[in-house]
């Protein structure tokens, strides 16, 4: 029995590739529903045809048990899930992959490997299951390591411990969503965090990088979720301890929370738990006007009801997603509760998404729409290879405004996005938004996009693209990133966003903890050169 | 007309000093419920008795609108309001008290008064009214400074800005509790945090020491409602984006938050306010047995219901209050909304307390005895000064636990505190116990004491207690403080919590953006020499 293998190059294992007819499919679907156009086609790259460098390491035999150095690993380990990823790897442009991916099963091992990076003059590139979309796990580390060591987390995978009587559980960071969740299923017990990347992500990667989660109030970030963390540094094991609150000086936790492994590797967690919901409601609320859904959203959360799922899609999205045929932008409500039926605050909620304009079908009943929706949600990621394949570009980037700025906001970054593909393209591309989170004083603000591109200039195209996004965000008062992480991709805006004395204080923990800045080097915190995309 | 003056030694204004006939009143009153038998009545201070120190700098003329020397200034911004802190001021030791005391109205003279810090070899003391019951306004600096100076925030006290769409406000550090709420009723708004030092505390030291507040859940400390922060060191004025939630880096605000004037002051905060609250219930209801009690309101917790308050307090507790003969534990739940009436949450959480127990008056009825007990709480501050005057040691000291060490650890806390007082005293004390804040996988037990002492001999009595109770708390599992914060009194402790990497962080931090470490040395990020009580 072979195990299913994750595909070296995209989304997904490697039986999930899709085929030339799957992708065609897919892209005569959006030239219908677009009008864009796609290229010719070209096939996934397999690794026969991909030249890697030799690697610039040898393996010392204390650690040959933890170390491969095998061209899968390697070139599996080069690229996150990003669209310059995909052009990329698909161009068979692996030369930056890692010389050496390790799977260690303890802290000592992690100990042991960094102790061989400093030996070796590496850079280490922690990695949970490589679902960056931003440039987080590839080795672009600049010129001044000699070797680049992966450490892959999958081996620490466990649920270690559950406390049923606090809600608590201590998990291993390596494990993956589907993992976590089996091992607290035995206890009637849920994380319930589930990013869009829920299969092929970690809790350490999910921790590492702030992830955005299934509950869309109260606890939109992972961060929420941590009761506490042990952190592997290269000058030792960090343990913060166990409480539900504290206000002993700032919080341990939150400086590795967000520091995206340029701090430490997270090993393990004690995470708050939930029960399995027992009492779901979910609804889909249609609205003609997107100011009016923004204001149903706000209004619901300013009342104190915390709804778990609150999303806005705009109309063009729901059309793309085969939930309608654009002609309203829809919300989706939902409330769960362990305990109680949720049936009153969902009544309570439509009422207030009725104040606004909102229109919905029977009360409560679950809506079909919002299956069709999560449908296209959770495959959207393997469709993508599909739209590559065919030459169309396909990215997203999210981020977060408080609601008095919402609505212009919006229209503006819409209209940047779609004049700068159409300069860079000469076709109009097609821009669209959802909102995934909501707080009482904002919301996170989700845009897709697609383009034509001209082949061989992908790269080039997708940077003026993405550079014009990013810029008009900051200068509009948003955030880079609201749960995608900043990775290598998003530095030169994180370096503009936070305060430059923030950026110092991070730099002077990475000098103390990381004394020889072999962690992730060019993340979070920058490199001696100035940062730049891929 | 002359402005109410603080008093210089303890709680409130001038005007709120005791008589000795009321601390009679008062000491005998707790004679009768506890045995407790008074000293002799000694006399609050008064300024013409205290000898201080003459000033070891002169003000430059460039600062003198901004500085201040006078014997009330430096005799008032000498002390918190900790039990030692009244012991010491009423044997009129005062010889540690600050050389100058400054008042600035911007950021620029605070940037100026920290330039005359590095010119004079000072110590920097940030003061927001003083209520720190942790040593964390005192100028205990160890001995290498010249000088030292408090910079009181008074003057930099209003509301500059409100965002009613997102319920937001800009907030100045210096604002106390009952001005920034004066400056949001105008529009209808409420920051709604009330720690017990309310009136005495300002919004900056409510963020700097992690403040704990009204919401007994979902917001218990200030830290949830950060939106962002200004902060000026002595390498510039650091600014976080306003942001309703990021995914961008560890977050900035929350190295700032709870770091105690260790890495520089506070002086504004965009703010989540709420709107107030038109729909609000109350119950008391009653408990036989603790654990049930304690059960009853992790069942709230878990059950999704967030009540604004949930407030467990011992039958001892409630004797010493006025609450009830000490027959009864009792746990007050509170419900509150600006929207929509909460009466069917209340009456779910009525039943979920029933299941466990809880007997309670007719439902949702507003119960006297929350009332009466509110009253002890506020005016508890007030009462301790006549305690202190007749020689009864009063003090209290909050942790917290998870859930599922609670019992054990409640009681275990108790003892040893019961034990070392008879031990220290000769004589049985009496310690209580209330619940402040709960979340989903525990609590915060918070406890007080009385003890009688010998004159002279108070402050040794009283570092044994605290020391015993400090390493019962530690060893037990719970946290050294949960919203008192660290100070000076709590870094023995403090020190040995947290992560020692998490420490030798932060002093990376301190050393980058206070170079000279010039503030508030002591607190957070420990001075050369071991920390100890005072």
């Amino acid at each position: 029995m072979t195990q299913r293998r994750l595909k070296f190059w995209g989304w997904g294992y490697e039986d999930q590739t899709l085929t030339e007819d799957d992708s065609l499919m897919i892209v005569k679907r959006l030239n219908k529903l677009t009008g864009l156009q796609p290229n010719s086609y070209l096939s996934p790259p397999s690794l026969s045809e991909i030249n890697l460098p030799k690697p610039r390491s040898s393996v010392p035999n204390r650690l040959s048990h933890l170390v491969s150095q095998t061209d899968y690993d390697r070139a599996s380990h080069t690229y996150g899930k990003s669209y310059p990823d995909y052009i990329r790897a698909f161009a068979k442009d692996f030369s930056c992959c890692p010389d050496s991916v390790c799977f260690p099963e303890t802290n000592e091992n992690i100990l042991e490997l960094l102790e061989w990076g400093s030996e070796i003059n590496a850079a280490i590139i922690p990695f949970g299951c490589g679902s960056s979309v931003v440039g987080g796990i590839e080795p672009r580390v600049g010129d001044k390591f000699s070797s680049v060591i992966t450490i892959d987390m999958r081996k620490m995978n466990q649920v270690l411990e559950i406390d049923k009587t606090s809600r608590a559980a201590r998990i291993q960071a390596g494990a993956l969503g589907p993992q976590l969740e089996a091992g607290l299923k035995k206890s009637g017990l849920t994380l319930r965090h589930f990013p869009q990347s829920f299969e092929f992500s970690t809790l350490g990667g999910w921790i590492a990088t702030r992830s955005g989660g299934h509950f869309a109030t109260l606890y939109p970030h992972i961060d929420e979720l941590v009761e506490s963390l042990v952190t592997v540094t290269p000058k030792g094991v960090m343990e913060s301890r166990r409480l539900p609150g504290s206000g002993a000086g700032p919080s341990p936790d939150r400086l590795i929370i967000g520091s995206e492994g340029s701090l430490g590797l997270i090993t393990e967690a004690w995470m708050r738990v939930h029960s399995k919901p027992e009492f779901r409601k979910s609804a889909v609320v249609r609205f003609k006007n997107i100011e009016a859904a923004g204001q149903s959203i706000r209004s619901l959360l300013q009342a104190g009801l915390w709804p778990s799922n609150a999303r806005f899609v705009d109309s063009e999205e729901c059309r793309l997603a085969g939930v309608n045929k654009g002609d309203y932008h829809m919300v989706v409500i939902g409330f769960e509760n362990s305990e109680q039926p949720v049936d009153t605050l969902m009544n309570k909620a439509l009422e207030c998404m009725e104040d606004h304009g909102g229109v919905f079908g029977i009360a409560g009943e679950r809506d079909k729409t919002a299956d069709i929706w999560r449908n296209a949600f959770i495959s959207a990621p393997f469709k993508r290879e599909g739209l590559i394949s065919y030459g169309i570009m396909h990215d997203t980037f999210e981020t977060s405004i408080t609601w008095d700025k919402l609505s212009d906001f919006h229209e503006n970054i819409k209209l940047v996005t779609e004049q700068v593909i159409k300069e860079v393209t000469g076709k109009p591309g097609h821009v669209t938004c959802r909102f995934t989170h909501a707080y009482t004083d904002g919301t996170a603000p989700y845009f897709t996009f697609h383009a034509e591109t001209k082949p061989g200039q992908e790269l080039e195209q997708w940077r003026e693209i993405k550079t014009a996004a990013g810029d008009a965000l900051l200068s509009a008062g948003g955030t880079i990133t609201h749960h995608h992480a900043v990775g290598r991709d998003h530095m030169p805006w994180y370096e503009r966003q936070r305060p430059q004395l923030f950026g110092g204080s991070l730099k002077a923990v990475k000098n103390y903890l990381d004394p020889e800045s072999r962690l992730n080097p060019g993340v979070i915190i920058p490199l001696d050169k100035e940062s730049s995309l891929p």
